[in-house]
Parts: structure tokens; sequence; C-alpha cells
């Protein structure tokens, strides 16, 4: 496989501004490899309100079951990070290595154990050795700076080919505030290297239970519409914190997440969840195309969701993107397996503008050099029209390409 | 992509006996290409007992919906199957293609319309010709033979790589009757040239309602139990077709699929379900080797079938497959996403006899030679105890291959 970056990749970066109340570094741990940066430390000097959403899946990782029990104290001082080892089916071990972890970050900061949220990406299965963090941790906690959000993306990428970030602003009450956010992901999930992590941070004085309301709400149509081989991480991690600074500028704290004063600070971390989700798209294994599948007129949003999923995890779909193949079939084959209400004669399929197929048939005017044409592009959009309800969902994924295969017929070995 | 044969094709075919009660023919009627081989028409000269199990998309091929309509009759005298088209996603114009077809064939065999069977395979979307089928079905119905097995297998392949046969014999009350059967298929299951389509038929003596009964019970671990790509076709079909020729050697009909004289019978349409349906993995896309997931330990059948066709349809558990990897963290990330009850700590993993992991850890003894050389083999048994309950199933796949997706990267075009 080659080392050169996603054709997907932004053509520049934004400049990411520094956010007050949280300080960041990295150090070289020695988990898998020697003087290979492999942890990230994030230090909170006030108590930061925190929210978290996790993976799905019923062998979650050890870092995973650490946030989830740590989530319902709302408060964080410290999140680290490793890359290396994924502390994912390793037991007894893994438990005990995440306490280590924690311990030992909670000493460094001084703060409370229940105060520290973990989170670690690598080969799974092999124990992780936390004693390797005990001294660096104490140098991190120190040496953070509040202008190293890049650095920061870059220190948690593996098979990533960029790294990914993004800033908003938005006003609340009339005071600016700021949101950062960082993510890692090259692949939606794989259980190794390609596990999706991101972490998001806002200057806003907002409590942990609002805020938790706001990512939950969130992750829905971003994070939670992203697919690029439909398998799903054992470790899988999207963090948001307040550190509440912007409460020196006179921001009042807002703690129901209906306030009104909260709807352009929603629609801002919403917008930044969803740029930070698609540029995991973007670096998708071996992905050269992205596809945006949009499903209207289903019966219900779910059902859109449902069969939006069906399409864009659908193999013989995403090697036709590859193949830049207008092959509108296979989109009427993963409508039907999706198991949700549909009638054939009702359906209608767009590649981009041009109608490709209505009424369960080709489309009467159906031309395959348009058809074509739309295929040649980088970005595709699928759309189709179920014609029952007003049920709707858009869900991105890129392309099956053999690069894909390479990298994952390979990676282990 | 090459025309060569799959690695896993069998070494040598079995000779299929003529089987009493049933004729068939082969002709070239133009459906897509000129002088091709393209409908295979058989012929029951006694009406003949009717079973089927078809594709459960929503958006099925009209020759599917035409072939349910008509199993309620219990009664077959003619099946008519075409390559080159699916007459899939055709609306309107579908339905008067397939009434024109099963006119066509009750005129040539003298017969009901509603005593005629069909299947379709190729590219969808496109109107079928029907008028080409009229004057070629009636040479077929009387050109056919008893001792066409293996040309008929061989007519219906698509992208196949080998034709698929297999037959049986068994006693039912001390007569002897014989099950032939064949299929094609080379993806479980794409929507234009890979549709699995099978036909089997038996001299026995038994009555529709008992041979759906047998059939959807044996559809169950084997046809229902195959997967290449997770994809499902407007148009999988199978049928079972009963002439009762062996009455003649005394058997008496049986109408009660849980009749003990069934016993036998039962055990070999089964065992020639499963024959089949593994030579259509073996001729899976672009497949190297196949696989078979067995889960042990779910809570119930139903979760431990999930369960394995989570990991069979996981395209990073295909590709390191494909890479002789053995990543058994991707077993366990698979294992995760199904959705059922599992307990990491109680997971316990094999590759071939190797015990890759136990207790929710890498084994204490794990030899990753050992484990290596079971992935260099052909056939890789990947079996998970989940420790849970004693739900257990077996789904076999393939490997998921660069062929794979250059074949379907450029099928169409």
């Amino acid at each position: 496989m080659s080392g050169s970056v996603s054709p997907l990749a932004p053509k520049t970066f934004v400049d990411m501004p520094a956010l007050r109340g949280v300080r960041m570094a990295t150090a070289a741990a020695g988990i898998k490899y020697k003087n290979r940066t492999d942890v990230l430390m994030m230090v909170f000097d006030e108590p930061a309100a925190v929210a978290g959403v996790f993976t799905r899946s019923k062998c979650p990782s050890a870092p995973v079951d650490f946030c989830r029990q740590n989530l319902g104290g709302g408060v964080a001082r410290a999140v680290v990070v490793n890359s290396g080892n994924a502390n994912a089916f390793t037991g007894k071990k893994g438990r005990e290595a995440t306490e280590l972890t924690a311990k030992s970050a909670a000493k460094a900061v001084g703060c409370a154990e229940s105060e520290v949220f973990l989170a670690s990406t690598g080969v799974i299965g092999e124990p992780l050795d936390a004693t390797k963090f005990a001294g660096v941790l104490d140098d991190l906690a120190t040496a953070g700076t509040e202008a190293f959000w890049f650095e920061a993306a870059k220190a948690i990428m593996t098979t990533d080919t960029y790294p990914k970030v993004a800033t908003r602003s938005a006003e609340i009450g009339g005071v600016k505030v700021t949101i950062n956010g960082i993510a890692k992901g090259a692949g939606m999930i794989a259980p190794d290297m390609a596990t999706m992590l991101s972490f998001v941070v806002t200057d806003a004085d907002i409590a942990p239970a609002a805020l938790q309301a706001l990512l939950s709400a969130g992750v829905g149509p971003t994070f939670n519409s992203v697919t690029v081989d439909s398998d799903t991480s054992t470790s899988d991690t999207l963090m948001l914190f307040a550190t509440g600074a912007a409460a020196a500028d006179g921001q009042q704290r807002v703690t129901d997440a209906s306030d009104a004063k909260l709807d352009a600070f929603r629609t801002a971390l919403n917008d930044l969840l969803r740029d930070l989700a698609l540029q995991v798209v973007r670096d998708g294994e071996g992905a050269r195309k992205m596809v945006a599948v949009t499903v209207e007129g289903a019966e219900n949003d779910a059902a859109a969701k449902r069969i939006a999923l069906s399409i864009a995890n659908s193999p013989l779909v995403k090697t036709a993107v590859a193949g830049e193949d207008a092959n509108w079939g296979r989109v009427v084959m993963a409508v039907g397996k999706a198991g949700e209400m549909a009638e054939r004669d009702r359906l209608a399929i767009w590649f981009g503008d041009v109608r490709v197929a209505v009424d369960g048939e080709r489309d009467p005017t159906y031309s395959e050099a348009a058809a074509t044409a739309v295929m040649k592009a980088q970005d595709i959009p699928i759309r189709v029209e179920i014609g029952l309800g007003s049920g709707r969902a858009t869900v991105f994924t890129c392309d099956l390409t053999k690069e894909y295969v390479e990298i994952n017929g390979d990676y282990r070995s």
C-alpha cells in the first residue's frame, strides 16, 4: 500500500484557534514502537462538563467501559489517548490497565480518577503495559498548551492519511464561544487501526446533562450516518467537553438543552460534527469517491435511514461506484434487501440530477451518457424516492476499491 | 477479469442420472445475444407437485411474483428459465412479459398458465421481449430428454465458473427414489448476473403441502446459510418438484411432511440442498477460500445465526481471510456488532483446531504460527463459543478479494 494522501482530503486545513481552558501535549511512551508519538493528554485546569457517545458493540474495549462509568460524574479534568494498543479484548488485565492509567493521570493533574477519561487505538487482544504512562503523564500534565489542536490531531492518526480538525464559533446570550474538534478514523471502524475517536471541546459554560443531550441529538445525522465498511469498532468514542471559560466573558451557564440561548450553539456544534464525520469518510480506507445516499418518502425517518444504510453498505453498490458504473439496478437491490416498506412501482432513483428510474421502470428518458458523467465525479449523490411517506435520511459512504482489500488483507502481517 | 475456473471448484463432477417424469432442453432465443443458449425448458408430462422459496427482497422480479401466485395451485407442468434479462424492475411491462411467456409455454405443453413457473436472470431494468420465446418453446416442449441435467446446469450459468449439479437417492417405504438438482449463482446474489436460481426434482410421489414443508425447513441451514457479499437478489428462486413417477414402483403417495416414511428422503434432500448451496459459495465472485463460521453457545439458534452472519458478512473478516491473516480481533469486532447477547469475558475463538482467544483474552498458549498455518488452507473453519446458552448455527462464506472488486466494478461497462 502507498502512503499517499486520500484524493478526497481537504485542499487546505483550517487554522485552529486556541481554546481557553484546555491544554494539550503529546509524547512517545513506547507503547508499541520506540520514539513514536503515541500518547496525547488533554488537561482541563478547571473541571469541565463532559458528555460522550460510544460504540454500540457488545464487546467494547476497556477504555470505553471506563469512560461510560465515569460519565455519570459529569466532570472531566484529564483525557489520555494512546495509539499502538486498543486495550480491547484484554479481560481483567485491560481493566487493570485503565485503572493504572487513570491513577497516573489523576496524580499528574491532581484530580480524582473519576475525572479522567481514556481512549485507546491500535491492535486488539494485546495486553497494554500501562506502567509506561506513569512518568510520561507527569510531564504532559505541565507541558500542555492551548494552541496545540493540529498537532493533537496528527498525534492520534493511525492509518489516517490526513489529520482531521474543525472549528466553529457561536454566540450564547451575546457572548462568543468557540468549539474545536479533532477526529481520527480511516474506515469507520475497524477493531484495530481504524477505530473512530473524536474529541470536541468548547469554552462555553454548559451543564453536563445539557451537553449530553446536545451530543446525543447531534450524533444521529453526523457520526452515526457515516459508514466505510459497515464494521463497528470495539472502541468508537466521541466526547464533548465544555470548559466554561466563557463564563469570564459573562456567559451565563446553561443547564437545559432546550434553552433557546443554545440554538446557535447547537447549529454550530452539529455543523462541526458533520464536518469531522465527513472527513472520516473522505479518508476511508482505499476511498477514491465519496457517496451521499439520500432516501426520501420512506415510511418514517428510521426506515429511510435503514434503507440508506443498506445502499451505503452494499458491496455491489460500492464496487459499482468504484468502477464509475451507473448501475442503478444495484440500488434497487439494496432497497429491496433493507426489509423496509417499499413498492417497486413507486420507486424513483437519481444519480446526481439524472433520474435513472421512475414508476418501477427505467426512466423513459434515461441517458446512459448523462448517468455515467455523474459517476466520473469525485462526489456522487444518489437519491431514492420511496413514494410511501415523508421519512428522510442521508448517509455518507465511500467506494469499495481494490486498495481497501489490499490495506485490510495485508495490515497485520 | 480472467475466465478461469474457481480454485474451489469440484475436481470432478458427479454423473447425473436420468430422472423419470421430467424432460429438459435448451435453445438460443436471442434474449440479449444472438446464437447463445439462453433458455431452458423443463416439462413434466404428468402434473408434478411443486414447492418454492424465493428472495425476501421487497422489490422482487416479475417472475418471482408470478411463481408465488401460481404456487398455491400446487401443480407444475412446465418451467421456463432464461438468462440475459432478469425481468426485474420492469413494472407493468414485466408482468406482461411473464404472462406472455406463460401463455406460450402453456400452449406448447398443453397445460394451464397456472401450471407454468418462470425464472429469469440477467440485467435488470431492461424490458424483456417475451415474443422471442413463442416458437422456441413449441420446439423445446417436444425436444426434451430425461438425461439432460449437466447440460441444463451449464445452460443457466452466467458469471458462474462451473456448473452446479447434485444427485441423491433415498427410500420411501422401501421404494428407491432419486433427487436431482441444479443451481446457478456466483455471488450469493447480485441483482444482475449473479442471481441464485436452483431447480430440484424428485421422482418421489409427495403432495404439494408436504413438499413445501420439506423445502421450507431444508432451506434454513443450507441456501439461507450461505453468503458471498450480503447482497440479496431481486430474483432468488429455489423450486422443488415431485414428478411422482416412483408411484409406478409402488411408492405410496405421502401427504404429511412429518410422516416417518419421509425421514431418509428428508436427510437426502437436505444433504443435496447443502451440496448445491456450498457449490454456490465456492464459486463466489473472486473467491479463493471458503470459510465455515460456526457459532455455539449463543442465547438461541436465531441469535447464533445472526452472529455467524455478522462475521461472515464482515468485509474486515473477509479481507483478513483473503490475506491469510489470523486476525481474530476482527472476529471479536463482528461478534460485538451483531447486536446479540455476548460477554467479552466468556468468548472463545478457534481458527481450525487452534484456540486463539479464551475468557475475553488472547489464548495464553496462542501460537501465531499455528493460527497462520490454518489460514493458508483453502477451507477455513472459524468457531466462536459465546458461552451463554445452547444456540448454534453455521454459515458459509468466501473471502473478499481484489478480484471481487474487479468483477463487480467492471461488470456492466
